[in-house]
């Protein structure tokens, strides 16, 4: 019986590192010959990172590329056979445009080039604004112990719809039915597919029903590792003729995992649990925020720990990124913050085992007050004394970061971001905003579920039980200002992330002055966003990217 | 001889205001009606204002359009066929996917609706994120005084490119060269093009050679006004069949102009002249200030006046655009500000009679160093402390933001910005980056075109010729740590403007280290750009949405 071995390569690219990438693609492939592969099946876009963005607007950076591929197939004379995304020129207008591609390398040369067929651009892709679609599907021919397999490459969203999709789409076909009405024995996918909770199983779930459909095994290799705001889970699957997942490489981490073909339709493998949704999260925002902080050449962190909950959980997720040695917390209390601020944070802390600062605001506020009172004079205190505190306390953090070169985290939830409930160049400061996806509701859930994976107390319970303040004035809490936040997440969760009306809200059965006040809320703090820090995305609708929305604007 | 009377009505919309833009679409139709023409032209999206962004995701603003069309068709009974822009729902799959369109509104229905064939997705357009390309063309007939015109219509990229455009490129055929062939009488296009400087030359000689090739009249509206960083500079203009351009439309203000098609081919109408280069910077930059800042709902506006050349014309242009009583000058110095940076402050709030306050910030400075000396001990003064200061100035300009409902404006130009010379959370704190897309030497040329165009020293001559400083530092220039500005400005226009490799810059004669150093700092400087305020863009590329960047990257 004739059997294919097949290695599933999920990389951590680093974006624009194409030399570094390219090294890594060849270690890889030199693992898998050792291995004893015929084939090895690398990510979209491996060599040049996924998403590449306006850097392949640089012809050199596609040059570049090119050559990486060319280098690569010639050492393909003695290792298995590779396919590589990459970034290919549209050779019949002499390069005017460019295609998504995949490299298939075999015998020292590229046998054959595969062209994305749907580019998707929607949420956080932008995939017409680089790319032109293929006009056809790609097949290739392995020949494994005298027997000819017939291989179908597909990129990413070319399996991400079904056939429904096409109806009354002017689209061509559904490039995965293309193949197998071609009569492929195998598909194969590259992906870089980012994460969302939830999000696996409905991968897997579509897949299975492409190869129930075409009655042959598809295999999805998906990159792994944080770019920016997108994070890549990998877990890299196999489902069989049938359907059936046969093969889950692991889940956040780099793997080359291996798949056995024994006959049409049928594999062995191995199947590793993908974790479960708040475990992912977790996760999810370790190796983001590592590859946040690593990516951008740094070593180190810096952050505020006020005693509060948000603070406490992006502290704990830093550390287990970067290790408690990387980490330095800032306690700033002022004459507005409660005795456990403090004392919260210096438990969390000592949980972690990291370093922690105090540093007074008191006499910067007194001397900033003074120098605006007579600009304040006769004017009730407001927002605006609020902020003032919290700016003092950005530009503290902020010399930190500069003087020692440490990033700095900033701790904004989605709920405050969403309704403006955080200070511009106060709080907001940052370079990377680790919770800035995470609804209220589901930082408190991050946070019992960080001491339950510790089996130990690391966010002080009385973090976790004590109702949340900004702490910018006397006996202030986030519910005089806010709903609550089972609520205030409903109505987001409508509004930001399912995009509905108002009027579809309130026909829910949502408080109608609340989820108006909300919305309105929400339009008004356009311009706050637009300068937030980079957030890691896990749910179906972030703020960054994916949610363009006009600031001076009225609807 | 059959004359048709046309109106091209070039209106400044508020993205999203859905009822205010009609309002003013039937204002124009009846004041159509009062001057007695046949036809009237709207721009692209006018129901919505242009771009509407992910508005156009929310089904009930999808709605609300098409609502707001179908009334004016009603009223359309009276009044002149009307063509305006709006989104329309593709009813093949249940308006699963959108066309950008326009409705031409005769005799109380909408007799047609045409599709934009050609979506722009590159640049600072994201259409394919919203809409379907139409399959094929569209035009209508249109009876004046027995004679029947046959007029095709388009929307804006249609209209954008040649035919050369479309060899080996697998599109459909250029659209207006299709209408062309189907025998059309006239051509229009609705538009929303963006300004960039010297587009409006580029604009009328590609229409015109529209016009040459099929031998008849293009007739091409174009939106007014700012919508966040895009400005449109109206100048709406008619072609004859000869490629002469026949009309012109005010630039920078909302118009009703009317041309008079007088037989096949011919056209009378009125000339304006579109501003000088350096004169439409300085309307560009005042309307887009004046709209953001108006349609944001604030009324007046703050900023720091440093005595430099950038804070200087960043007032000079609010001033023009809101009126001098509606600007606030701040001035605020430390211990290492000159002597002129206060005096020519207040010569620069003078000569615009503007209010100027004075706030020192040495009482604060000395407190946020005393609490940070313990932190910063054995460590030599650098970066760090610089920007304590400018964060300082940051802080209390939002204060006064907040305090009294001002927007801040922010004076940073595309040089500094480019190279990161400049303070996150400090100089950068602002809702609208003025001259953010004007090169330093840009900036010089308009400093001198205000004071020209003002006949009288606006811009004080010692700002004008004073070597520009950050003074945060004793005896800091900016030329000890940049290069001359006009080398500086080149190596961005290379670098930045047309995504040349340093390899291509040092070719053409520049220093090798100074061309490396630049693209690395432009490189390393994504994070403080990714924060930035919305900034006006007058370039081809300017920062913001029209590039987009990876951060953790390595190229």
């Amino acid at each position: 019986m004739a059997r294919m071995r097949i290695g599933l390569a999920q990389l951590n690219p680093i974006v624009g590192d194409i030399e570094g990438n390219t090294r890594r693609v060849r270690e890889m492939i030199e693992r898998g010959a050792d291995s004893k592969i015929d084939l090895i099946v690398f990510t979209e876009l491996v060599i040049t990172g996924y998403p590449p963005k306006d850097l392949v607007l640089r012809e050199q950076f596609v040059d570049r590329n090119i050559k990486a591929v060319n280098d690569l197939a010639e050492q393909s004379r003695y290792g298995p056979t590779a396919v590589v995304g990459f970034v290919d020129r549209n050779k019949e207008n002499k390069g005017a445009s460019l295609y998504n591609a995949a490299a298939v390398l075999m015998d020292g040369r590229i046998a054959t080039i595969a062209h994305k067929s749907l580019l998707p651009t929607y949420d956080v892709f932008d995939e017409h604004r680089y790319f032109e679609p293929a006009e056809s599907t790609t097949h290739f021919e392995l020949s494994v112990d005298g027997r000819i397999h017939r291989i179908g490459v597909t990129i990413c969203e070319d399996a991400w719809t079904d056939e429904s999709c096409f109806a009354g789409r002017r689209y061509r076909r559904q490039p995965v039915a293309v193949l197998g009405n071609a009569g492929v024995d195998l598909v194969i996918n590259l992906s870089a597919s980012p994460f969302v909770v939830g999000k696996q199983m409905y991968r897997e779930a579509l897949i299975a029903n492409h190869a129930k459909s075409i009655h042959r095994p598809v295999l999805l290799v998906n990159q792994v590792g944080g770019n920016d705001e997108l994070l890549f889970d990998g877990a890299s699957f196999v489902c069989d003729a049938a359907g059936k997942t046969v093969h889950r490489a692991a889940a956040f981490r780099e793997e080359l995992s291996i798949v056995e073909l024994v006959e049409a339709g049928n594999c062995h493998g191995t199947l590793n649990a993908y974790p479960e949704n708040i475990a992912s999260i977790r996760e999810a925002l370790v190796i983001g925020t590592r590859d946040y902080v690593r990516k951008c050449g740094f070593e180190n962190v810096v952050l505020g720990l006020s005693g509060g909950i948000d603070s406490a959980v992006t502290c704990a997720i830093a550390v287990e990124a970067l290790g408690a040695d990387n980490v330095l917390g800032v306690s700033m209390p002022s004459r507005y913050s409660s005795d456990h601020s403090v004392t919260d944070a210096l438990a969390l802390a000592n949980a972690l085992g990291i370093e922690i600062r105090t540093i007074e605001i008191h006499q910067m506020h007194t001397a900033l007050e003074n120098e605006l009172a007579s600009h304040f004079e006769g004017l009730p205190p407001g927002i605006a004394e609020e902020n003032i505190q919290a700016r003092i306390r950005g530009n503290i953090l902020m010399a930190l970061s500069n003087k020692f070169g440490r990033l700095l985290l900033t701790t904004g939830n989605k709920s405050e971001i969403a309704v403006g409930y955080c200070t511009l160049y106060g709080d907001m400061c940052g370079g990377l905003a680790v919770i800035s996806d995470l609804p209220k509701t589901t930082v408190y859930d991050l946070a019992r579920h960080i001491n339950a994976h510790a089996e130990r107390e690391i966010i002080p319970q009385s973090t976790i039980e004590k109702p949340p303040s900004a702490e910018l004035r006397h006996d202030q809490h986030d519910q005089q200002t806010l709903p609550p936040y089972d609520m205030l997440d409903a109505i987001l969760h409508h509004y930001v992330e399912l995009d509905e009306s108002v009027e579809d809200i309130i026909a829910i059965g949502i408080d109608e002055q609340t989820v108006r006040r909300i919305a309105r809320l929400v339009d008004t703090n356009e311009y706050k966003r637009k300068q937030m820090a980079t957030g890691l995305k896990i749910t179906s609708r972030a703020f960054g990217v994916g949610r363009r929305m006009p600031i001076a604007a009225k609807f």
